[in-house]
């Protein structure tokens, strides 16, 4: 019997209200998700506001984790969606509600949907670290979705391949949770900079961002970061470049 | 040359409160509906509240029309379709926002989805005079979907049907052609050989094996090999590991 692959998981990054908290934790049981993660929120965890507006998702609110970063707050997942209506000065693949949606269902691993805070979105950063992103497709002349209806677009479309329980493509190797991938980069980062790399220092930011881009779409195994833990220490060594 | 089917009428039966209908009207616009309908608005027509809920889709709310019955409202329609999340003693095909919207591009004729108040939405009358029902398939245990949700998705599902539904094209930075990945495996490979990392020599053939199939999935373009060079050669130099 296979199994299904696991709903997504709900990240909210530094989420301002939390009214709107409530509100996506509504959005979210509406269409059977129940898994919410808030990094940093603005004014704590618990929040009074949330309860009220969540109109009964009680127990969303009541599960919900607090994490200090986002990479922190994926480390389990395997495939991470920034959500964003604007373009980024990112390179990563845009896909539908709908398209990410059905790679959600057939993903070995557990996937993430992030929102950023209320008035400005995910921050560059953010969108970083991430897969991929996932944009609604929305009337140019008038592009103002909130959180909770962005939430709500994402859940739905993710509930409609609940029915079909159709079975995953389960690949041999499959990608590594995120955890892995920030040690990896933690590994790769410390050792370059050991050797200079990061020339100069006010490029250093831009430069981790196109490295982390490179490395985010790889689709590396637990196998392969290992072997990758192995040439970075290996390359250190090497007497040519004495 | 075909005349697309003209965007269905977004009907408000007996609303309560102003907000929501502002909210109604931000949620059509977002997805390019601008017909809005409403029959006997509880608080008369305008209202106050409704344009500081809309975010902006003022001209929907301006060019809002009031209604005495839900007759008067559709009658220029051809195909009615009521929106309930409750079953009723009322024997209409039921059918998903998804293939409702199908129904409606594919239409000679003007649709209109129907909505009832907040609380109790639509009378049996209505959904009698409705010639198919809308239902959004939603989690059985938390069923809490308010007026505007109701509205986003069924706008939402609609403008999949049109050109701004299209997914945003983003150029991405294609994948490198493969002599380049060739020539980034042949540099690593020398560097790590150099530095010892082939050992024993009898397994040497299986890791170029696995450390070709990691790289070959990376999908790198030519800019990410041109920084993979870099930072082999940089690796290389790195004081720590000496």
């Amino acid at each position: 019997m296979t199994t299904a692959a696991p709903p997504p998981v709900i990240v909210l990054v530094r989420p301002q209200l939390g009214e709107n908290i409530g509100k996506a934790a509504r959005a979210m049981l509406n269409f059977g998700l129940t898994e919410l993660r808030l990094v940093t929120p603005r004014d704590g965890w618990p929040n009074p506001d949330a309860g009220p507006a969540s109109a009964g998702a009680d127990i969303v609110l009541a599960e919900a984790r607090v994490f200090d970063s986002l990479a922190d707050a994926v480390a389990d997942c395997t495939t991470i969606y920034a959500t964003t209506v604007r373009r980024r000065g990112v390179m990563k693949p845009v896909l539908t509600p709908e398209a990410a949606a059905k790679e959600v269902h057939a993903s070995a691993g557990r996937s993430a949907y992030v929102f950023g805070a209320e008035r400005s979105g995910l921050e560059t950063d953010d969108v970083t670290l991430a897969h991929k992103i996932v944009t609604v497709p929305i009337n140019p002349a008038f592009a103002s979705l909130n959180l909770a209806q962005a939430v709500i677009l994402l859940a739905y479309e993710w509930s409609k391949g609940v029915a079909l329980a159709s079975p995953p493509e389960v690949p041999l190797d499959p990608p590594a949770p995120h955890a892995e991938m920030e040690e990896l980069i933690g590994h790769l980062v410390r050792d370059l900079d050991a050797s200079g790399y990061f020339f100069p220092p006010e490029r250093t930011e831009m430069t981790l961002r196109t490295l982390r881009t490179a490395l985010t779409k790889t689709g590396w195994s637990y196998n392969d970061i290992r072997m990758m833990h192995g040439i970075i220490t290996s390359l250190g060594r090497n007497p040519r470049a004495r």
